[in-house]
């Protein structure tokens, strides 16, 4: 277990530092012969990529992705698919006042512990931005998802106080992308970006929650017991850098309801087997059972914000740091591709077994 | 990825259904030499057994475990330790009932799709009856953890509406066990049970929440990327059935927060770097950092109710379904020493790295 | 890496001692609905139990395998297969004598060495007991490699000095199990069986040669890189306890030969592309071609001798040592079904990929 | 399984083809702080890399290896190691007659079947090419097995049908490298070079044996049953293309040999036990012993030669194939860096364990 591999039949194996030359990654088990819609996989990156509106940080990204083995005349040959991201940011910034400091409650400190050694440039590898390597790797889940009509669709949920109440049932969802906090109801979006505002101007940060919606999943995908589907997307979401929690269907609400209004009742739709309501999130005993997989991802604030805060150094001495630049206010925006990308990647993985 | 095995280098394998002959487990990765204390083992299998009180089921199960391989003179041996726990009840009750029916919100249907045959005496492989493997998988890590001076602790923080607000700093954990709901605080444990009265007069059931604390584990356990000691515990957390939630510190709350708030500012006691708070739970960047690590888990209803529910047969006819026997009202208490368990085997896993 | 668990997709977990109460293993990966046919099962473990003829060791053992789950009205679920086959000689002799000293080319060292503890009772683990394991497993996966018409059949191709010339195509090797040393030319067989006889009356042991060949593997079986099929293979045959060599097709004769001479040419027979010879062994560039896949594996003597040896005891003392009891002269005609076992596993591991 | 990662704790996944742009791999699992040593590094790459003598192929390459991501001031960060090594010669030759023809005895028309499209220039995939990354692979865990004073050392000892008869312990078999067919008798490697002048004259090919030693592993490296250091040795060689056999210690003379001649007798030597012959090679029970690793693994005669052969095409046709540019006449002098490597990741992979 090297924590850099993702999968077991679709596997991402990433690499790649912050401020190195490049991230990028290898992805095992695409099936031959699938063409590869560079138009799309970009589409994808831009959802990500840094500087896309005024809430994100600045830093210059173009996230390009350049594909070097695995492809003839545009099509996957089934062997491994490897691809780079160059960092045009990269050492564009002196970060040797944090080489010898641990920024709070980001993992300067627990890599040291780990290893000894880190990469103090912008985070290294414990950057957000290894996430454009899992957003390749979804790309290509997804591609070849379109195949089995399944898709995969998130959005913001809640950023700070303001929270989306409706159920995604009672909403367009597709809409999301229509703002730039990528919420699908525009009046709870319009309150969002306010409070954004708010909290920039405070610079500080705010957290949030990502809702994902994937459907047309067939029954009968998960394994028992360990392997659950649901236990493999929360080992999936909580994998994203500043995920604290998970829960899928009715989720902690759960803990409050009886048995006798919980469960979700079978009748027969077109010869098909279907439940009346869908408490359990398409999943159950760990296995999808056709009906819509809905779950949810809380992201904690970013912990990079511009004020001075009170820290130790490498030597466990008592100090101040201040982190420069642009940082997100909220990370939940550009990481609602990035769960998308996640749960494509667990959904291609089971599929394909 | 079978969904039977847990682990990397503490690999637990699990077979066995409901109502065969036994169920059990191998064990792969136990360091030689380590005593296997019998007691403390059965102890923990009837902290999960059934007919503990009366507010669990009245199935009756002695839960002994029977070691097959791997010890020598009362030693472990580095070699696989296989075990068996019998099932004294099976093939007692008549479930032919079932044979052709699906109860709703069971593994009935998956099973059905996934396999097209089923083993349909008492949910067979889907039962709850397997964490009994997962106790004794358990069991051995908490032996092995032992020798670290790690320990984990769970208890029931909430049951239906009866939630316990108290954070686990403020109450003594170890008192949980004084009572049949395993509520640390007896003035809430005794509100859970008179819940609990009420909700079986109803013949129905009710969710609830587990919440866990693991202790001095050392800074650097946990993988980077995909392998983050968070993503870990959430799959092995949303493995045990009826878990609908994972979050771990400050989990679905940091939501609201804002990073100057939410921030675990570093300090030094004794020459160790501590954090002020630890909204964190003990995890950041994927990675321990030697403060304790906390979680709560939430489980839903069980969904076996002494009511007739409507449902439909194999071939789609809308019938009607009594489940008959005495069920657990809630499972949130024996689900304690599951959770605990699984919390374990992943902390001893990441350790034998 | 536990060294316990053998295949990816169709996966055996084996456990289990000599001379403990049973050996036993777990099956994953077996499809739901295949019918458990025990006289095969059972035909497959005499093939291999001891005591079947008067060159084997007299240990007694019904070798009789008990399934305990996995199984509904005498078909697979699709749920672990675990399996237990009981030590009837367990105990029974009196190894306390071993339990300090070191039998040359035994495991007995390199486990003290590797664990600091071992069950020294008859081998423990590391006995060629554990083989038992690998039938049953086997056997299951001949079960399933019917359905694709693929057969395995291996056969005695030299024993000491005495050499089986032909080629298998010249043979009917199905001939092989009507005599004890499972050689299927008859002539050769009984010298084979001369031979033994003096070996045994000079207390010695001696070694040998399986050839196996597989029949009906569809073209495109195997990875690239590092999972060929036959690196597969070549680990499967290695980890039989006294394996010393493989080679597939040409094998190391191929070192002396030509390309000119040794490629394989291409012809297309009712409108399938074959080769004219098959110096490949049905296996090019790591990937099965459709031709028949053959390979040999050289055992090297028993090392358990009736003679008295020099040794060493646990603290480097020069001693002696005389293993008692009735002993196989050659391991070869059991490893017969053994080598089956495992190659049947190697190809339905990957066929279930 | 996908093939293209070998390792299960020190970990190489492998991409790129023999005609695009590049080849490369990721390293997972090399530990923190390592200096990483460029000139040793492209010492390796330079053993291996075509056109170094008249003997090989005169493909004209640098084989730099370019490192792009997990080293930070010339050291190992933990994180993984990933690299490039272009293809100066890529799409330099037309390979546009081999797209729908299956050359004799190469991976065409089995990577056809398998994928139902390949990469028809210069191999693709399957090209020797991908042993070039190897060497990287091999050259970083040298460098850790350093720490631990194991070395690692191949020779040729056999091409066509001139064999090197003496035994290792003979020679001194670090004069390999003295001469271009990498045998360390320079007697047998002039006999060896006129051989391979007269093969080359013929226009054609000839196959031939790599002996590998391995020094300093100390006792108790491998694990029991299934993953014996044999067995992984075995799998490692046999997954170099063109590699037919394997044995280790007394190989496939064992079969002829007697117990009582055969068996390793155990002594003291300076309190450490050793044995007095090595027939184990180094392995029993699957597990070091401390003495001297060596095995040999025979290849194939290249099957790329100039002369005209017949064949078929992709539509089953009859045809011929003439296949241009120079090829080596034996793979075997360049193969001998690519055992070494292969053994050095196996050794590594199990002493991280």
């Amino acid at each position: 277990m090297s924590g850099n591999t993702f999968g077991t039949s679709f596997k991402l194996t990433s690499f790649g530092e912050s401020h190195a030359k490049c991230v990028g990654g290898v992805i095992d088990g695409v099936i031959p012969g699938l063409e590869i819609d560079m138009n799309f996989i970009q589409t994808e990156m831009n959802r990500r990529k840094p500087g896309q509106s005024n809430i994100t940080t600045q830093r210059f990204e173009t996230d390009f992705v350049e594909f070097i083995s695995g492809i003839i005349d545009g099509k996957t040959t089934g062997t491994p698919l490897a691809f780079l991201i160059n960092n045009n940011n990269h050492n564009s910034q002196d970060y040797n006042n944090l080489k010898n400091i641990f920024r709070p409650s980001h993992a300067d400190y627990t890599y040291f512990k780990k290893y000894g050694i880190r990469d103090y440039k912008g985070g290294g590898r414990a950057s957000g931005r290894e996430t454009a390597v899992r957003v390749v790797g979804g790309a290509i889940a997804k591609l070849m998802l379109q195949k089995h009509k399944i898709n995969v669709i998130a959005f913001t949920s809640q950023i700070g106080e303001i929270k989306l109440d409706k159920h995604y049932l009672e909403l367009d969802i597709s809409l999301a992308e229509n703002n730039i906090v990528r919420c699908p109801d525009q009046i709870v979006a319009n309150k969002m970006i306010e409070h954004l505002k708010k909290v920039k101007e405070d610079n500080d940060s705010v957290g949030g929650v990502v809702t994902c919606v994937i459907k047309n999943v067939p029954a009968g995908i998960g394994e028992p017991i360990f392997d659950k589907l649901s236990a493999l997307l929360a080992r999936a979401m909580l994998s994203i850098g500043g995920a604290k929690g998970f829960e899928y269907g009715s989720g902690f609400r759960s803990a409050e309801m009886r048995g006798s209004q919980h469960n979700d009742i079978f009748y027969t739709e077109n010869r098909k087997i279907r439940t009346v309501t869908n408490y359990s999130g398409g999943i159950q005993g760990g296995i999808s059972n056709g009906e819509d997989i809905y779950f949810k991802v809380a992201f904690k604030p970013v912990p990079s914000i511009n004020r001075t805060q009170k820290t130790v150094d490498i030597d466990g001495n008592l100090c101040e740091i201040k982190i420069e630049g642009m940082h997100d206010v909220c990370i939940v925006p550009r990481a609602v591709v990035v769960v998308e990308a996640m749960a494509a990647m667990t959904i291609i993985d089971l599929l394909r077994e």
